[in-house]
């Protein structure tokens, strides 16, 4: 019997938006009850870490010291970790055979790794979520939404927290 | 035992973007192997119309005949019933007794319709064709699934054709 893998990418950080993304794209793409044995379902759990703050400079100008940084970069995998778990809590019950769950962690600005990864990794579908941010947030931090949903080479799902 | 159902909204047009998104939708939201009796999909296609021409100067700045209006009129009946007929060509082999397949035409600007019939018939997802279009042309138009992305109350799904 031949197989066919599908491999979902779905953006994971500290939001509960991101949560509920990875929720909706269990029930609705990655159904355990899913009997179909010819699509392998490969889900790829993508978090993005900030940039390195090596060299960076604090409000008042000063270069960070060496412990400053050394708390940040702790601080930063901590959440990396922390993330992670939380999101493999919610495919806990994902136990099936035909389903793979893959972790992978980039670094360097959100919108940028998450589109590179769908390429990289071809994945067939990008999931999500949707930060309900006001004009001017959206257009201080641009919306990874938007960037990716023009730019990923891939069916992107964007999913709002309801 | 206790059925949930789950209704997908895919917006089609003369685009083949839209059928590609359409064809997307069946195989990974809507699957006709999914063997899970407790989900009925419900499957609307939605078609928008132009608003009717009523009134609508040419570019001499001459108010259309009745005639002319009668044959755009008929022209854009026709156009919408040759996409669901192509539409619903693509749902052709959906016939299983949990998945139920609808038709919906609306009248007005797409992105405005799109989003109030998320509203009104409560969809659980919306599905949407991306054309790539350049700048001028985005910026001319101003893209549906932008707009729907911001606005649908309810995750969307953009479809780009590989």
């Amino acid at each position: 019997m031949e197989t066919k893998e599908r491999k979902t990418l779905v953006a994971v950080d500290e939001s509960k938006e991101s949560m509920h993304a990875l929720s909706w794209c269990i029930s609705n793409l990655i159904s355990e009850n899913n009997n179909n044995n010819k699509i392998h379902n490969n889900l790829v759990l993508l978090y993005v870490r900030p940039p390195s703050a090596v060299y960076s400079l604090d409000a008042a100008g000063y270069i960070f010291s060496d412990d400053m940084i050394d708390a940040i970069e702790k601080y930063n995998m901590q959440l990396a970790n922390s993330v992670m778990r939380r999101a493999e809590d919610i495919c806990g019950n994902l136990n099936a055979s035909n389903i793979k769950v893959e972790k992978v962690v980039g670094t360097g600005d959100a919108k940028n790794v998450i589109c590179s990864a769908v390429k990289k990794l071809g994945a067939d579908t990008l999931v999500l979520g949707s930060h309900d941010y006001g004009f001017f947030k959206r257009a201080l931090l641009g919306s990874v939404s938007d960037h990716c949903a023009k730019n990923a080479k891939c069916p992107v799902v964007i999913v709002k927290h309801p």
